[in-house]
């Protein structure tokens, strides 16, 4: 299994594996200063949720090590870990992992150390639980010896702390001998699925196509695939989610061919406090993303650009919800708090 | 309006737009040899069905005047018009627009020249004719005073003799002031809609968005058009159309919000030999258009690939068909022979 990120026990350092220069290059960077981190942070060097939420623990533990070797101040420390916690505002998880260790600084770094290792097995632990969960639903659900499977975005070990969400699955699957090849849709306009997905694939030994993503509804209606397996950035408490964008697609193509559509996601990801995905204000990013790909311009700069970063999916197309905590059905059991018995 | 080719009376040339430099740069290439025509073929300067057929047809007049300035025999000129007629071997429009004018080569360049012009003369009228019938029928549907619109690929005058199909209906609102905004998708793997589409609108001044192909199924869903507007490859008997990839997509979202699906292309594209889109065989495209763009790796190199060059979209989702000899209606009105009242 590939890993985005690992502690050095005898640097206390973090190591992170660099996404930016991926998949041409496979360069490892170790974080041993807050500017580094933030750095590697703001380049997305490292990125994906639950990657963001282990590196903000961790993190601290490099400040206060950086603290010890420079001989700074309470204050300084303090201001130091609240860039960590803030370079990159949008990340919610980098806020969140800072948080679980912060109030346990005066305990000294190897208590801190210990918490922070503690969110990263969590999350592992979480992945690896979720993808049995979902690898035997999928299974049990198709009846198939083995699946064919596309899959959106990447939700492997790269965009979490280990092993994956939705990517979990279909190695899970692979692993039990289950599944014979992964369409991967090469997920415009930052092309995580190509750049990283199928990097990852690649490196895991797992059989898979990349495809653009406009290819994947004619895979889904024509019978090339069994499941669509993808992971999800919020899911309300009705079961309806945002995925990264390009998903519904897929949704729509599985209810016209009677196939499952799965989302994976750990039990943190579920909202209850949003009652349904009319709910969900859809976040715009740049028209840069669109608008050009490695410095080359794929059209007039002066081009205006709808870029929304994800889109959502009505629970009624969602066959599957696999958290950690159980899986759910929301096309199968309509039920305004349905995701109540899966929230964490 | 934008031309793709324009027969220069004065210099007995074609004019042609490199549109392998687009949105770059607007250069044209005047073409006086049968040389520089295949080579402007090949490179895909020029490029698009129904302009490749008028390319062939003038093409033969500029290799008769090549001719008479470098005193060929029969033999030779007749062999050289073989070679613009198989520049491109999977374009049958290329052969198709030689083969309207071939017969007519003893008669003198005059003659073939006159047959040519009115080759690209029936294309241009063919898609007034259509884009004023399906501004007609999506108005009349829609009962809007503007509509906004998505569309696919590029079916511009740069695809076409003059004018377009899809892309001349949008045009048509447009002039009637019956156009609020036009949703582009960037259409990979090839980029036509972002680099030829958003540029030809921009040229037309016609108001327009630029998105990646994965937001337009959420575009729909979430109620931001009105309809879907496109081209086609191929229609069957029945009304199911081959679309470049990407297309079904916007279909199913369409049937889920509720909104009209519109195909557009001149009579020629009906083929009633075929019976419906399950006999279509599925061309699929090099691995290179998907792992690069503009010199630049999206996946490591050795990544397979999968490349579907169209898909399918069956009749049940297709609201209109909108040729030159009539509008159809699949989805209210199946009939396996349904495509016969307007096929050419």
């Amino acid at each position: 299994m590939v890993l985005a990120l690992q502690w050095q026990e005898d640097a206390q350092t973090i190591r992170l594996l660099d996404q930016t220069l991926l998949p041409v290059e496979e360069r490892y960077l170790d974080v041993d200063t807050v500017d580094a981190l933030v750095a590697a942070i703001q380049s997305l060097a490292v990125r994906g949720a639950p990657a963001l939420g282990a590196v903000g623990a961790l993190g601290v533990v490099v400040a206060m090590r950086q603290a010890e070797s420079e001989g700074w101040g309470d204050e300084r420390l303090q201001s130091e870990v609240d860039r960590i916690r803030l370079a990159r505002p949008t990340a919610v998880n980098l806020a969140w992992g800072v948080d679980q260790v912060r109030a346990a600084m005066p305990s000294g770094p190897e208590t801190v150390l210990k918490m922070a290792k503690a969110v990263v097995e969590e999350d592992e632990a979480a992945n690896r639980t979720l993808s049995r969960l979902g690898a035997d639903w999928i299974l049990d659900r198709t009846g198939k010896q083995q699946v064919r499977v596309v899959t959106h975005c990447n939700t492997g070990a790269l965009a979490t702390s280990a092993w994956g969400t939705a990517y979990g699955i279909i190695h899970e699957l692979h692993d039990r001998g289950a599944l014979e090849v992964v369409y991967v849709d090469e997920t415009r306009p930052l092309l995580q699925g190509a750049r990283l997905t199928s990097w990852e694939l690649t490196r895991d030994g797992i059989p898979h196509l990349l495809e653009v993503d406009g290819a994947a509804s004619s895979t889904i209606v024509r019978g090339l695939v069994d499941v669509a397996i993808i992971g999800a950035d919020r899911i309300t408490a009705n079961g309806d989610t945002a995925n990264k964008v390009g998903s519904l697609a897929l949704a729509l193509a599985c209810q016209r061919a009677g196939i499952p559509f799965v989302v994976a996601a750990p039990s943190s990801t579920v909202d209850l406090a949003t009652a349904h995905g009319d709910d969900i204000a859809i976040e715009e990013r740049d028209a840069a993303e669109v608008l050009s790909l490695g410095g080359h311009p794929t059209a007039l700069p002066s081009t205006p650009v709808y870029n929304p970063a994800f889109d959502v999916t009505p629970h009624d197309l969602i066959n599957a919800i696999v958290t950690d905590r159980g899986v759910v059905e929301p096309a199968a059991r309509p039920d305004p708090n349905l995701l109540a018995s899966v929230a964490s």
